[in-house]
């Protein structure tokens, strides 16, 4: 049987990322996802196990100290981080997993799992992006700099990324995305079966 | 301006790929396709320049004397190759090329252009490979044996190519070519203009 993928999805706050990620699974439902653990509280319509594992700081720790873990960070003192397990586990099922990660955890991704495919996801410009971030124009100019700010230094890094898709129309990011995740299924190394196959009578 | 991609597609007789083509070509009219020169007589139903440039020997000999092909090889005592020129010039406009070519002429071409991306075509079995191959079942079993083992021959050497396209289902496969060449427009090296596009204002 051939493995499965690993596609790294990243992109800026105001990048329309989760929504993306979240029409590509309606799209193409035998996708897995990596669901993160992390050590904040739950949140008001969140659900342990739907986006997030939530754990307790000794119980990350351990997952820290017995390496179980492909990548992991530190925000606002809480700990965020990817289970190998799951990941480990799609690769051998065969099924194509998506993993949501910031630039830093999909450097930190790359080095464990060569084999893993990026995707980083852009907004069409400038103007746009501020746009996004400015919200309802209720925000102050400091924390849209501060937004601004934060996401151009993740758009510094999209060079790291092996794809890039500009989230202009929606429609077009989500059919981007999954002629990357399609196109990689037809790789060679992920289809030698089928020449086996085909000589199998010779 | 971004470059444009080289795409080699190759696929042996009775894998159904001129019939992909030609769809293809349909669906993204965009694409450029590659014209081979070859010294071979037309035959009823070609037109000069439209799949092949028919051309003397002579004007040939000077074309692999000038360094002007990509590729090239004799049957049956012809000489078939792929012109150099209007490949480059895609390349340059930033238009993707399609380029049908046998087993041997991609090896050549790749060793020329190691980024262009190789697309194998393969039959769905030995099975349906023998069927398509057996015509309306009017041909001599030696003449089916002989088109099997040049097939075969050919597909001994799919692992050769980036991406193999199995043809079982026409429209998916065709599907299948395109999420090839719309990821590869997706590639970092080729959107590498609209990070520095976002980045401008800073």
């Amino acid at each position: 049987m051939n493995k499965g993928g690993v596609f790294i999805i990243s992109g800026p706050s105001g990048s329309g990322k989760d929504t993306l990620i979240v029409r590509l699974l309606e799209k193409l439902p035998e996708l897995r996802f990596s669901i993160s653990s992390i050590t904040r509280g739950m949140r008001e319509g969140e659900n342990q196990g739907e986006k997030y594992n939530f754990i307790t700081r000794e119980k990350f720790e351990d997952m820290i100290n017995n390496g179980e873990l492909l990548e992991y960070n530190t925000y606002v003192g809480n700990y965020y981080g990817t289970p190998k397990a799951p990941v480990v586990k799609a690769i051998e099922d065969g099924c194509d997993m998506i993993i949501e990660v910031d630039v830093n955890g999909a450097a930190q991704i790359r080095e464990k799992l060569t084999d893993a495919v990026s995707i980083f996801i852009m907004p069409p410009s400038y103007e746009e992006l501020k746009a996004r971030l400015s919200g309802r124009g209720t925000e102050t100019e400091e924390l849209i700099d501060r937004r601004m700010n934060s996401a151009l230094g993740e758009i510094r890094r999209a060079s790291e990324y092996d794809y890039i898709v500009v989230n202009d129309d929606i429609d077009t990011a989500v059919n981007d995305i999954m002629s990357v995740i399609l196109s990689q299924r037809l790789k060679t190394e992920r289809k030698s079966y089928i020449i086996e196959e085909v000589l199998k009578k010779c």
